[in-house]
């Protein structure tokens, strides 16, 4: 395991297939300079890891967990068992029931044990960064300004396309996308 | 906790309220003298006293698990990660979705940590009783008679309302079935 | 609109009619001693009172928000579209599509703009309630303490169920059962 | 921004992945001869930006909206929420979900605010076109008549694909088929 | 069938089971001083039937339609089908499928016949009238202005279920809505 | 089991829970005067009752199956795999799952073995007995003119509740179905 | 329109895109030397030209109507509105609602006008054939038989590829299915 | 069909389509060194020959039987139908319904037959062989061994994963991943 470094994100995946999808959680946070560790440990095959993972974390002053996992997606509500950090869950999309079997089984919680579930596949795993972001920016100010300045860079980007679509015209746009996609 | 006498199976419910549904599954051990205990513990609330369950329950002998919990149902899959012996999940119907978030949750195990899914509610809770006994009595000739007898008697009760049916004719069948109904 | 004193929680329901649902959450912030308010503000009806609502709340010091809405669920959404506090989203299940319409309405979020969806109906809005402590106690430790306690509490709560059950036997504690709801 | 020419209909996607497809609502605009403006804006990422194009739409004359989102589609929903004027709903599928997310998130309007919601996909993005335009002549009777040619074209060209499909027989028409696919 | 006098509404429902509901739907076009006729004509039952109140209530000057049906909902599409009139869908719940089979047999129209569905049962009945409003306001410029009106009674409704929530607090308003629902 | 007089259709239902609701499909029957018979058998439960009542029903002249089952409604496949009359399915709609368990298992039928599906429940159970009906009309020319009748019955009474409508107006007409309903 | 020779069963797809699959109907018909005839005509493009199908194919003799349609499949009701004879129904899948959408279309029909529904797709397209076939055979011994000897092939073809499973062993024979995909 | 060597289980699917996903079971067999035999039987297309194959199988001593099937799956329903061994259900996803029409035929037992049902697929397959081996080790002290090192080699093969992530940090172990895939 890594050298006991300040965190304050822990990332915890069920399998390394996860890896990927959850990538776009680790650049967030690399983005906003949140400290983090990444595991892969799984709730079934690996219940002590997952277990001596969350202790390890919080030594090292882990604050929010987040946790993907498909299929009977246990693995954010069984952290959320362990720690009273907030925890974010993100549905891994599987081959069978469109996604639907991880996403119940991470946003049903019974009451008591809260997990903050965020969308199925990519954009939860992006949005799960962000969140963590917005959770610790509770106490630090300057984590709060980068936010906002994210916020504007989004809303930017989104207009820059649509500035871009009104200079070139909808049919170049969409050729200059396959081209891009290419 | 009640006396470490000998038992075969353990019960596990979620919740309380999980109790008069997962009653159907108690009463056919009775039927089959098949001596069981019954607890609540949930995976997310109580997960150590999950943990204790399962080892004194492995104490007193327990070579079938059964579980029941609703929404997000971990807790099937959960003592599936503690122990080898079979686990048997059923899922209980929550008020929105279905039924298919407990559902999803307990049959999706991710590959090494099985758990054998039954119906979801009443019919499923007499089913685990049923499979309890079929894998016990794959070391006992004596429950496999049982088995077979209750089998005979099932069929029996089927044929038996057709018999019925056949005499009465389906008008005055199916007024009693709402006399009864009341 | 109640006098501007000092809030960390801000919750928003769509309708009047999510107000006995979402009083699980304000019951858990009562507990806790958490200062909140709660309004009634439409994403659809009333745009313009939704950012009202949010800007005085965050001028309260309103930390984080809970919104609560059923069928297409935008509320959540749309705060979390006006303001970098972490957003909770509630889904409310409605009388057709098994309450799916609310959560994939709430959880499905763009990148860039998380919402933090929990369970649909009673449930899910106590876990907001508990998840804004969770969130809020990054900076607070006496509230990390309490949600320590709470969860003991939650604990103590379940295994005294299952204490009563060895006493009791199963047949008496579901007649009790019976005999408690009605 | 275009410049301020008179416009019937104003298109807004939330992303501009989705111009591939609403190019579909577009070709069909163009083949009414009916002006519109296209645009990016997201209900979640730039707020505000959706408010000015409707603003703008507006005083450029724009008397029907069509928008295009996918996930937790709330654009149509915002844009009826700030305009009295029509607003058609085109769900874009997604990578899980099926589409439901985006078409229950678009169709379950509350009471007050509907939103016309077409099919998922491509084929409601033309319809969107044809919705628009079928709007537009309930004041304008040359458009009216555009459209029964417009369903007289149609039906033609379903029956001269049977027509075809008479004179060539089923295996030479799948033949075909497959040479055009190709 | 009623006299021949002017229309602008022409309401299908495709039972007469689904009269109570669509009745969301009239009373909004009488609050807006719309003349309707409304009529139950099956799709499946009374083909005919519908295409001669199709014909009948266009030669009264009808120019949106309001059809509602459950189940395999075939008569938004079936009317579509036969005028280029706007056609809007309302998905009336069924007893199994959680309203999904009406939603999807309305909503997914092929390309060239669009219906604009609206939400299942009295929320999309009651919108079903408002966006016929809509429709018919494109050419009638005091017919907006009602629209304007009748939004911003909507929002001070929501708006002075608000200030009574503020003034009573969260439990005496319960407490009031259960009297009321009693 | 009743005498062997020559009937037409064999009705089997898994449960007498299931024959108040296919009373539905033997009251159309009765209407058209095919004589049929029905027994309660399972597929699961009496799979050798099935087989024998599908024998002594063909030998009494069954032409044609209806069969009822719910949940896991192996039924009426298990009929079809054993008869090339054509088999009629009718889902029972269960507690859980919204239908969708009956109705999957009979439809998703594999090549070789079709199974001829209807609706859920009571309206599935009626179509049914009609079904069977028009089958039966290929080969009888009087049962067909029956059907005629039937089905301008079935107009004229849609059409009947049309005239009542128009010459009560909406509400005196929902409030008559209120009273009705009592 | 092709020559009016005798024919028993009439097709009709609602696209040209379902021809493709629906072979798999036609081909058992030709295998069972049922004469038929197959058109392509949409519920919703083309209504009249449905009702001119099905009126010049009952005076060919069609006795049984296979009808295949995708999304809001309205085709196989519209059909089964028109006449007494049975109508099959095929539903296709889509690119979104995993097939749902066409299914739900299809088998929900009202009380009084059954579809006889199949499975989804290929599999269900022959199935309509065989039922097709099925239902003929009510009043036609000879090709009861053919449908015998059918059923033996079907099974046969099973049954060898068992025994080829059994002579080359698991691993051998996946080899070979791989090396026949490519 | 092969020689009457002893085995302990029995794995039957209904389609040779099935054998490369259910080769996953047979591969966990080997491994724990469990005979078993693999016959192609499908409970609608050779219902006779999935019953000889039951009994031939538990002539050979078969204790557990182990089904796939995709679509209106019945067969591990049928095969629990005709023993009182232990029967496992493992769902084939299908093009359509997203796996959820294999998955409902096979867990929705009625009371008194259940089946074991796993995860849709490969995932499935290879827990229905550990669970096939579970119920084995209920009489057999050695399997069990063999199960607690499975479970041993499980955890660690996710904790190496775990370390090499460690090492190799998360850009490099994807950039790997990707190079494995190809």
């Amino acid at each position: 395991m890594e050298k006991l470094k300040n965190i304050q994100v822990a990332i915890i995946v069920g399998s390394d297939s996860d890896l990927a999808s959850i990538s776009a959680a680790s650049r967030v946070l690399d983005d906003f300079a949140i400290p983090f560790r990444i595991n892969v440990a799984s709730a079934h095959r690996t219940p002590a890891k997952v277990k001596a993972v969350i202790r390890e974390a919080e030594n090292q002053g882990a604050e929010v967990f987040i946790c993907a996992a498909g299929m009977a997606a246990a693995l954010p509500g069984i952290v959320a068992a362990e720690t009273v950090n907030p925890v974010i869950g993100v549905p891994m999309e599987g081959k069978s029931l469109a996604g639907m079997d991880a996403l119940f089984s991470i946003v049903q919680m019974p009451a008591g044990i809260p997990v903050a579930a965020v969308a199925i596949g990519k954009a939860g795993a992006h949005n799960a960064g962000v969140l963590a972001a917005q959770i610790l920016a509770v106490k630090d100010p300057s984590l709060k300004k980068k936010l906002e300045r994210y916020r504007e860079k989004l809303a930017s980007s989104v207009s820059e396309k649509d500035t871009r679509l009104q200079e070139m015209g909808l049919e170049k746009y969409i050729e200059m996308q396959k081209k891009e996609a290419k």
